[in-house]
């Protein structure tokens, strides 16, 4: 696999890899520092596995004071970090450091207090997301974030991408429902910040480390909210001929004002591999499908699934389903939920992009997509948080065919660059990581990144934690060539400076 | 009225008033510049306004423009700035310094755009809060925070502050309700935060400009989200014969899933106050009444209306009243809304304070405020956001009675450090300011406030932006007395820091 060079990564040290893993044995037990290039294997990549490097050392802490020890020794020594959760992250932002300590937070994995009262879950950062809403449903509660990989991603993780999910158009992203977390600095202080009201006193420092991607500290520990299961749910299925009709669908049932619980779409593409391995019962002739979930209590659900029934088919929709029953429902769901892996099986690899667009452009911005495919001669499907207009093109390419890789991710640059140009963003949920990093010169001018460095600076003064990834130098983008060129066209450029 | 220095707050400069006078006229017109005492007058104080102070100069620039150009004047010459919208602040984040230039951005007040299709309102930062929603309602769009002074109050403020009000149980807060602002920092960059998402990509700065009290920079546009109006809405009014009764049905209702739109709590005090005042039809024979709102759709909102009222009547509500329309319905809410300017009838002055803790210590906290006000002789009032457990005690004073004032603020500092022992925080919505630096002592540790003066560092290395606001040095801190000596009370401190 490949592996590109990142110029601002690498922060270089003096030390000794044998003197400094003695150090560590100082206070780590012999299982929880690996060295070994066998055991380091493991660690070389996250979810965004075309990106592959072995750690200098793995170090995997069984209490929060052995990571605060091993972030004194690092910050004492000049020895970069590179914190990591799961190792599901899809953007490389738990990449190692081929001369930095991998920080794998896997150990500290225990729910440290279920509080129904509050409506609370006190967790350390190595707890699966969905470990978090199996402790709490004996109490009728569970959290809301939802993102794929919820049965093998961890809050810490979660954190710090800020993760989203299907259900977060209705109930928020990482940030709104995480309420306290602690945090160790890269020079070992640990910071308690936020509390348990909608606001806290002083600068809002939670919502700065939710989707810091590592950069500004380690979470030891999250106080997450806890909501209360809805007590009905009901999916509706919706057939369009087109993935424009599709898109105008999911403006109009937004515009009614009705907030599902969930929106997705799915292309023809998307559909087909879905039904091929999962048999949903998927209408494999449809241009698009919209999922549309609604809950609350049982009038509520019964009101708006007329209402948005009457929607998707005034929207121009071929066939409207709705779910029979927990089971069907479920089978709804299974298709969209294994639509990534569906779509592997259509090509030797691909590549899962991340981009967010004002919903009202969403059917000029899939056209768009299916323009650059053509023109790149790469498949591209569609499935994704159309309600909060959170696109996901998946990329087909063949990892084995010299230049495929790179046709793949250039044309996933410019799709992120067709969403910033229709007033998007580059990530919706999956973080910058490595892989967006250029697209931050296309999303922002150079007063926000000086502004960026500056508060990095302000956690971590000598850039040890994290480096290279998500906040590109200038002299990057200046090399990227991409910086303010873009003019009046860019909603976050100078236009409109006066 | 008193005035009490702030150790922190004077920046030295060896500037001349006469020749910074003509420095202003060279890209200021007349009229945006004011010097003379009787002009000042009128900007010595915010809403607490037992602290005056008249500003050196006052500023109201009529574009972006001048008022970058004004804050370069001031870098250059190391002039501090303190940023006002319309001075309703509640706790002296706006209070002038005697050295330092007061920029009031009242003149900024254009609404740019409603865009009905994406549901945001673009506006200068001198748009008064209710204006937005009056500009949306043509299109039956509404902007949510709702701060009592809403009429009043601008959106600038409310961005510095990060204002709440009834319906922020539902809707949340200022920071949940805004996508992206243009702020100024002190050097005269213009940064463009956020964007159209729910996530953007970056640190997330948005949110750290929301309730940075004018420190961080000065917001000249925000972009914010407006909401469909609901289609239903009806409010219940219900009689306890204890506000511990009531704070149990508070418990109640939203342990039942309900998310009201408002759950407002009065206690005798202040009903008889109001009912006085207003003839609102409040039961004054009662110990504590709530008020509690639902939206949403006609179905949605006749079920829960049912729900509540059961759980209301299960909780021991001696009766519960449902408004039979429109005008009732705001009859209901006239008697919450006029309670502050109701209760000032009955004491010569009042003392307002905002503390939160969790909803299930409400009855606990409630009793303690009891045994304060009994302890320093002076009446509390309880009028407050119950269902976010967002306190807002009304001490009452007379400030020709010698030592009157420093009595109350004394007791106000001690209902809030009752707030922080029983897991809560020194403010919900009004901001920290001038009035509860102190009480940020007790909130937080030292390791936090180093933080938070590394971020402010970060935006205005020379701590030239409202300087002695809300974030207190360890100096003032240490003076105090209170740093870290409440061990293990706090859930801010130390505990289980291993």
């Amino acid at each position: 696999m490949a592996h590109r060079p990142h110029p601002s990564e690498r922060v270089p040290h003096g030390c000794d890899r044998d003197l400094f893993l003695a150090e560590l044995h100082a206070f780590l037990p012999e299982n929880c520092v690996l060295h070994r290039q066998e055991d380091l294997r493991v660690y070389e990549c996250d979810g965004l596995s075309a990106y592959t490097r072995l750690p200098w050392l793995a170090v995997l802490p069984e209490t929060v004071e052995q990571a605060q020890t091993l972030l004194r020794l690092c910050h004492a020594n000049g020895v970069p970090v590179v914190a990591r959760g799961a190792g599901t992250g899809l953007a490389g932002g738990a990449l190692p450091l081929d001369n930095g300590v991998l920080l794998v937070l896997s150990k500290l994995n225990r729910i440290l207090a279920i509080d129904p009262a509050n409506r609370t879950a006190r967790v350390q950062p190595g707890v699966r997301n969905l470990a978090i809403s199996e402790a709490a449903a004996p109490f009728g509660l569970y959290y809301a974030p939802d993102p794929s990989s919820q049965i093998a991603c961890t809050i810490g993780g979660n954190i710090a991408e800020n993760s989203g999910g299907v259900h977060c158009l209705k109930y928020g992203l990482t940030v709104h429902n995480v309420q306290q977390v602690k945090m160790l600095t890269m020079d070992g202080e640990l910071l308690t910040l936020g509390g348990s009201g909608l606001d806290g006193p002083g600068y809002d420092l939670p919502a700065l480390a939710m989707g810091s991607e590592g950069m500004l500290g380690v979470v030891v520990e999250a106080t997450v909210r806890l909501l209360p299961k809805p007590p009905a749910v009901q999916t509706l299925l919706a057939a369009f001929a087109s993935e424009e009709q599709a898109g105008h669908a999911v403006a109009a049932v937004i515009s009614a004002g009705l907030i599902p619980a969930g929106l997705e779409m799915m292309d023809n593409l998307s559909i087909r591999a879905t039904e091929a391995f999962v048999h949903a019962g998927y209408p494999v002739e449809a241009g698009a499908i919209l999922l549309c979930e609604l809950d609350g209590t049982e009038e509520q659900v019964a009101a708006e699934t007329e209402r948005a029934r009457r929607i998707l088919q005034q929207a121009g929709a071929t066939e409207v389903r709705l779910a029979a029953g927990a089971e069907q429902r479920q089978r709804f769901w299974a298709g969209r939920k294994s639509a990534f892996p569906a779509v592997g099986r259509l090509s030797p690899d691909y590549y899962c992009m991340d981009g967010t667009i004002p919903r009202k452009r969403l059917a000029e911005v899939l056209g768009r997509i299916a323009e650059l495919s053509k023109q790149f001669g790469l498949r591209v499907a569609n499935v994704f948080h159309a309600g909060d207009g959170n696109l996901h093109p998946l990329i087909f390419y063949d990892a084995n065919r010299p230049g495929d890789l790179d046709k793949a991710e250039d044309l996933g640059g410019q799709i992120l660059e067709a969403c910033v140009a229709a007033g998007g963003t580059i990530t919706g949920e999956h973080g910058v990581g490595i892989e967006k990093i250029n697209q931050m010169c296309v999303q922002f001018g150079s007063a926000e990144l000086e502004q960026f460095h500056a508060v990095k600076a302000a956690f971590d003064p000598q850039g040890l934690l994290n480096p290279g990834k998500a906040i590109p130098t200038l002299a990057r983008c200046a090399e990227f060539g991409r910086m303010h060129i873009h003019g009046g066209e860019l909603p976050h450029s100078d236009l409109e400076r006066f």
